[in-house]
């Protein structure tokens, strides 16, 4: 409540002080006028957060938390793909029962918020319900699913997310599953060289269904086989080019290339632009922010000052919003502005140095602007090429049931 | 829209004319005044019927329905146990992941009605629960499973649902399957002679979790062996005597002393008093019904007209007030007051000649009251004994974990 209160001015402002002095009043209508999708956006891991609402301006310096309605409308963010993500487990009976739990509560909270918000959220299921939804003045909720390993050992769960509205999924996350190898497998792990055959049969019933097949998180071999399965365009939906910064999560040109070709996109993220500062002190600062509702004001105090400190230690472990331009602008060089979009991996992770949250986002669109682009193409890329896959994958399911 | 104005002069009255015939104003106020819940609310099956909104009023005569919270209100009912039922199906793999699909969506539909009226419902978790929200005038909404076919070949999704609020569950309904005998086998059923071994299982899972074991739709001989093998008394959601009608879902005064002796509770049924009419041309009528919101005002007014015609014909389908009446007494006289209730089947082809909706639960206070209960075995009818099971089993589960 109290954070509330201190936002108010900033709610009235619409606009944080540090984006109005990026933002040209020209840019900024530019940005409000077109619809803006974030492909990735972690969010619901705070919808079962005590004393967090969705509904309320929150800040990242007291919560660490990046998005929320009033940020999005203060940010000019339409709606995105909010994520049903499940932490790779072991591939046991016990570890796939408990990741299914997960998603389906995480999914249960999904529907819980948007419920909550008649007036302000509304589920999109197809392509076309973007821009309905935006000319409703609500802000877009699509689904996607961040590592399958809660389907289990079938796929027989999918179309039952799919029903939920999930319209997106990726096979895995940070270790190897049942479904592919991971970016970035962990010791013990299997190894599919790619898909295993359960994740290719994944791959055909994402396309029956009609969704999206999303290759981030997984191998390159296995994005590489995704391409070359899937009866319609994939997304990465929060990627980035190796040539900005060697790391599993990025890949390389001639991948980013051979995406294009088969009219897929890449959604560019900002992690993995700069080396993870791997700060000591770090994770005890994030399991103490975990217990922020429980904590007292003083606590509270003393857990903001200790991050910044640790923060000012490590100043490198957010890239730079230049860097992040040269990344984006560096995959539209190589893939063309038809294959190119944005998932900065908010609440999961992203962020940049001087937008530490979606407030900020008007700056990229001042900053495609400047660089030469077109207000078509930016709209393309920050909606318009990832609902051409959501489109293409929704007319190879109505065909394939005719 | 058109039924909302309709019933605004309803709604200001708050109660229809027949009830306020029946029953007198001190009898009302006691009704009004006392926790009621039903333990048996099938009205989820109508959350997902498009047009149909459980917050505004609708008649049973236009579309069949029996609860809704403007009717929760004029009836004085505070809650009850919003069913999860899923019709049994083959018990194959395909059978069993339509059934865990169709259970999910069914919660999912909940989890959006309560998250959508705030201030009128609320989610009701353990016993106390109830009292709080009844206090903060908000209906009381707890879940149950129908059926627990949904779950597959083993009892891993249960926990879920405990975390998605589902406290009471039953293992079959009209067909045996993988956990237990029915009532009313099909040909060709599997023959458990009571439970399965998985039925036993799933018992346990029950009781470890601390959910009420509910036997109604389950054998006899199934009923009786929950009643041996659960650590904390069941219910029977709804069910009725034997006594008064000799159907396969009723239960002989027997087994109902050895449910009471055990400690549980047996819900008495509006349904199953008298003989179902198998009239002609129900079956055509309800497909019809199904079609309601997309059929015109014409379309509408022929139906409701046909319909009419068929219950004028066929009026032995429901019992009267008299015979339910006569059955909640001899299950009192048989079991004893702290082991008899209400579960009417709303929704769910419950109802009474003369009592077609909740609107007319005070009929029932008043007759209660008229045969002598003092206010307090009343009020233990209506919600007492319920609670008092959900309270063991919550401690038995409680303890179990120390």
């Amino acid at each position: 409540m109290r954070l509330s209160l201190l936002a108010l001015p900033l709610l009235l402002f619409a606009v944080p002080a540090s984006a109005q002095q990026a933002v040209s009043s020209p840019d900024r209508l530019m940005h409000e006028q077109m619809l803006t999708l974030d492909t990735h956006l972690d969010t619901p891991v705070l919808f079962e957060r005590r004393g967090w609402n969705f509904d309320q301006w929150h800040e990242y310096d007291w919560d660490n938390s990046q998005v929320d309605i009033a940020r999005m409308e203060a940010g000019g963010l339409d709606g995105g793909f909010f994520v049903i993500y499940t932490p790779q487990g072991p591939l046991t009976p016990e570890g796939m029962a408990k990741a299914r739990e997960n998603a389906l509560m995480r999914a249960a909270a999904i529907q819980r918020v948007v419920s909550a918000n008649p007036d302000k959220l509304g589920f999109a299921y197809t392509a076309d319900d973007a821009a309905r939804l935006h000319r409703e003045g609500k802000r877009i909720v699509y689904q996607s699913i961040e590592n399958s390993y809660p389907l289990g050992n079938d796929v027989s769960l999918l179309p039952t997310f799919y029903r939920l509205g999930v319209r997106m999924a990726s096979p895995a996350h940070n270790g190897s599953n049942q479904f592919s190898d991971s970016a970035r497998p962990r010791p013990g792990d299997p190894v599919h060289n790619g898909l295993s055959t359960l994740g290719r049969q994944w791959v055909a019933e994402m396309n029956r269904l009609g969704m999206v097949v999303d290759g981030s998180h997984a191998s390159d071999a296995a994005i590489s086989q995704m391409i070359d399965l899937s009866k319609t365009p994939i997304v990465l939906s929060h990627h980035g080019p190796k040539a900005m910064f060697d790391h599993p999560r990025n890949i390389p040109d001639d991948l980013m290339r051979k995406l294009a070709r088969s009219g897929g996109v890449m959604q560019m993220n900002t992690l993995f632009l700069v080396p993870m500062a791997s700060v000591e002190g770090r994770d005890s600062i994030e399991e103490r922010q975990a217990g922020w509702e429980t904590m007292t004001p003083e606590q509270r105090r003393r857990l903001v000052a200790d991050r910044s400190a640790l923060d000012a230690r490590a100043p490198q472990s957010f890239a730079t919003i230049d860097l992040f331009m040269r990344s984006l602008l560096h995959a539209i060089k190589v893939m063309g502005v038809d294959h190119v979009g944005i998932g900065a991996d908010w609440d999961g992770g992203g962020g940049l140095a001087g937008m530490k949250d979606i407030t900020g986002l008007p700056i990229i669109t001042a900053r495609l602007r400047t660089a030469g682009y077109s207000p078509a193409d930016i709209e393309k890329i920050w909606s318009g090429n990832t609902l051409r896959l959501l489109r293409q994958a929704e007319r190879h399911a109505a065909g394939a049931r005719k």
